[in-house]
């Protein structure tokens, strides 16, 4: 088994599309997390959807929860809307990930080998550079716990 | 909205469970993380998918993903049997995770902050120190976008 027979199309957000978009996406496709991609269509980063959660969130609220729980229950309820039109690229940590990308002939031990050690859902797929699609933890464990 | 009315059940896995159980729970119910509750029944550690997939991928293949390569395709298939009846307690990292816990009366924004800090894409929801269920990422801005 190859990550060709795991591959799935994912759909991807640019780092000029709104937080708020991202956080959409991740929410009604039921994503475990987002590919980032540059302006020139390939993977710039990929994002567990903790790391999308990272991007709406307040970073004073990240430091200490506790800071959290002084803001009342309404203001609470809107802190997505406090994002206004925020991008991806301006909200994205200076610090860039290690991108969880591969080849179509990865064998399922270096996809999950990958998965673990970037601590990301999903790998992304590249075939002679372009990006073909994603596999999932879930596709990954589906299969292997199947064969 | 609070965390009570996000929260739903959720299961668990005590500390001498298989690794093997482990991963076939998450990837059954389509979980984005286990509860391993330790011998008292309250939440030990809670552990994202990817970290579900750490405990069951051998310790030089996350190191160096170059190295599971190396493993043919049959092999790589079967990396989980390599697993045999090696349990949670067994496998976890020396080093715990920071529980990502609050109780039921946490507002939207301290779920967020606390699975934005933890990076844990669930939340235990305990009541008198007793686990009363969870709440998850999805959840989360499922509800939060809705409103």
């Amino acid at each position: 088994m190859r990550a060709r027979d795991l591959l799935a199309d994912f759909p991807t957000v640019a780092l000029d599309s709104p937080v708020l978009e991202a956080a959409r996406l991740l929410a009604d496709q039921d994503l475990p997390g987002l590919i980032v991609v540059g302006d020139d269509g390939s993977p710039f980063t990929i994002l567990p959807g903790t790391e999308v959660l990272r991007l709406a969130v307040p970073a004073y609220c990240q430091d200490d929860p506790a800071l959290a729980r002084v803001v009342d229950e309404a203001h609470a309820d809107a802190f997505l809307h406090g994002l206004g039109v925020r991008t991806v690229r301006e909200a994205l940590p200076r610090h860039r990930r290690e991108l969880p990308v591969t080849d179509p002939g990865a064998t399922v031990l270096e996809l999950a080998a990958l998965m673990a050690r970037t601590r990301s859902p999903l790998v992304a797929i590249l075939e002679d550079g372009r990006l073909t699609g994603a596999v999932t933890l879930q596709a990954l464990l589906d299969r292997v716990l199947a064969s």
